[in-house]
């Protein structure tokens, strides 16, 4: 690729507050000068019988051909039966490892310095495999299921992650002290993929002990890899760690080289369209997908414009503390590139 | 109860530094003028058959007769089929609600000032049914069961523990968006039983977001009930807040006011034996079943002493960055009484 030629990718601009920081990102990557040709989608507003869910088969299929992508916040409308459109996207697609990076944004101080973690966490199954029942009035069973093919796959990604990152250790987390066979399944696969790895340090870290220990100490953790639920409240627990979902990014990687990006946090309705959106998490979910796309100089020249906005300090949305719109935010992070 | 007749409770010293802290436990009541005439339980060393475990039929009667005891930590032998004893325990006695109080030491600084935080964790089922099986080969699956009955006992302790203790907000803790029936049920009884309460604030946190507030603002919460693997992985996160498991106390609750107050760090066997162990956590569970037999003022001095002796900082053991022995501490809070 070089930046002159049109990328195409797919933009889910998404609810809420999603179009203005999808704007955002757009304004920045122009200034940038990275031309990306732009698969805008929206999903529908009924449920698509071929999806059964409100996204489209339009939806799914832009991602698939474009084979990249980012998302806003998508808000699953309230109602009986609906499926999460997050979950969807992940499921139907066969995003198969979500890749959280937290670190400490200079300049915006948290109880925390120096935080640098990357969740790593299985997308497609364990405890959200939606498998439940009613076995008499009163007595309720959930299904978690884990399986080698799932976990194989996120334990090599999560690897050769931390070879190809210069990433010293891998921690698989777990609690296969009680869910023996489960937890005990995605265990031996990370073993496994561990010993094709000498040069990662790799250890087991129960989850209930990586919680504690990520809160008194979060430098003792590189690149965690996890079954699904675990890295759902890992991958929170560390963004709060360095000021919350608003300022982390991440990135779902599917089969055959597919990733979409995607801000994680929610669609905070109560402030859209009023140009108070903090556009960060995007923003470096954004520059993730330029690295997947191997633009790494313009990836590193947007993410320092990004840090650089945020710790001058002059410019930071509500918040971060600050009183800038989601506009001038975005005018001065384009004018640092 | 009067602090001069003796009360019977069970003492479990279990394994590792347990025999040096329950010491230390022995040491500080008598100084305090707390007699208490324990019945010391030792877990056996090969399976009983009527409890399939290392822990034996009396053990378990002591605890069903006393109906109140303490717990030092029980590493369970390693090795196929042997179920583990401080969950045999809770299991066997039926002790269905976890009671964890995490507040700050004054004197002992972590990144927290002020946390003031009750995790009410299900104890008995949830992700700890220990029902597992493999569906086909490379595919296992675990249950997470939950009741009505053991979601309703557990809300109603939650809530009337929160009134009892001047406490102003329960959270209910759960992921009832992805596993709605599970979860579902759970929240279904904090509501009913949250009506009965209106004094009470009342909300619902999605584990997650839960787990982000936590570390960015410990402050917004104050007693949080939930499912049994919510409950093991947030206490040890509020644990971590303040210092870790080796300062924070605990108690299991039973019907038929059965309860058992128990450490829940770890045997350190690198350290036993060594007069090294901190038996601070211990010390405040003991000081909980002191409060839960109505011995409330012995229990505020020995609480006292224990908060004034880690405040001043002189004695601290190892583990708080010190250089005191066990004995020397304990030594220390006895001359604080
Ligand atoms: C919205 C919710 C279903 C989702 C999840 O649980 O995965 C979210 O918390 C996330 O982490 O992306
Ligand atoms: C030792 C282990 C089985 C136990 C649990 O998971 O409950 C421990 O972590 C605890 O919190 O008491």
């Amino acid at each position: 690729f070089s930046s002159t030629t049109p990328i195409k990718a797919t933009l889910f601009p998404g609810d809420g507050i999603g179009p203005e920081i999808a704007e955002s990102v757009k304004q920045v990557f122009t200034a940038a000068d990275v031309v990306i040709d732009w698969d805008e989608q929206f999903v529908g507003t009924e449920v698509d019988p071929r999806t059964n869910s409100f996204l489209t088969w339009e939806n799914l299929q832009s991602v698939l051909k474009n084979k990249v992508g980012l998302k806003g916040p998508m808000a699953t409308p309230i109602g009986k039966g609906h499926r999460s459109l997050n979950l969807t996207l992940r499921k139907e697609l066969n995003l198969y490892a979500n890749v959280r990076p937290c670190y400490s944004l200079p300049g915006y101080k948290t109880r925390y310095d120096d935080v640098d973690l990357i969740t790593i966490r299985e997308n497609t199954e364990g405890e959200y495999s939606g498998l439940e029942h009613q076995v008499v009035k009163g007595v309720v069973e959930s299904l978690k299921i884990i399986t080698r093919k799932a976990s194989m796959r996120v334990a090599e990604y999560a690897f050769l992650y931390a070879k190809t990152h210069g990433r010293k250790k891998v921690s698989a987390i777990h609690k296969a002290n009680i869910m023996q066979k489960t937890d005990g399944l995605f265990l031996q696969c990370c073993d496994e993929v561990a010993k094709k790895y000498p040069e990662i340090y790799y250890e087991k870290v129960v989850i209930d002990n990586c919680c504690m220990m990520l809160v008194k100490n979060p430098a003792l953790f590189d690149v965690l890899v996890m079954p699904n639920l675990y890295g759902d409240i890992i991958s929170d627990l560390c963004a709060g760690l360095v000021g919350g979902l608003g300022l982390t990014p991440s990135m779902n990687i599917g089969e055959d080289g597919i990733a979409l990006a995607e801000a994680v946090h929610g669609s905070a309705p109560d402030i859209a369209g009023k140009n108070l959106a903090n556009p960060t998490a995007l923003l470096l979910s954004g520059v993730m997908m330029l690295r997947h796309l191997k633009l790494n100089k313009q990836a590193e020249q947007i993410h320092s414009a990004i840090i650089n906005t945020i710790a001058e300090g002059k410019y930071r949305t509500a918040d971060l503390g600050g009183i800038s719109t989601t506009t001038d935010f975005t005018k001065a992070i384009c004018d640092h590139l």
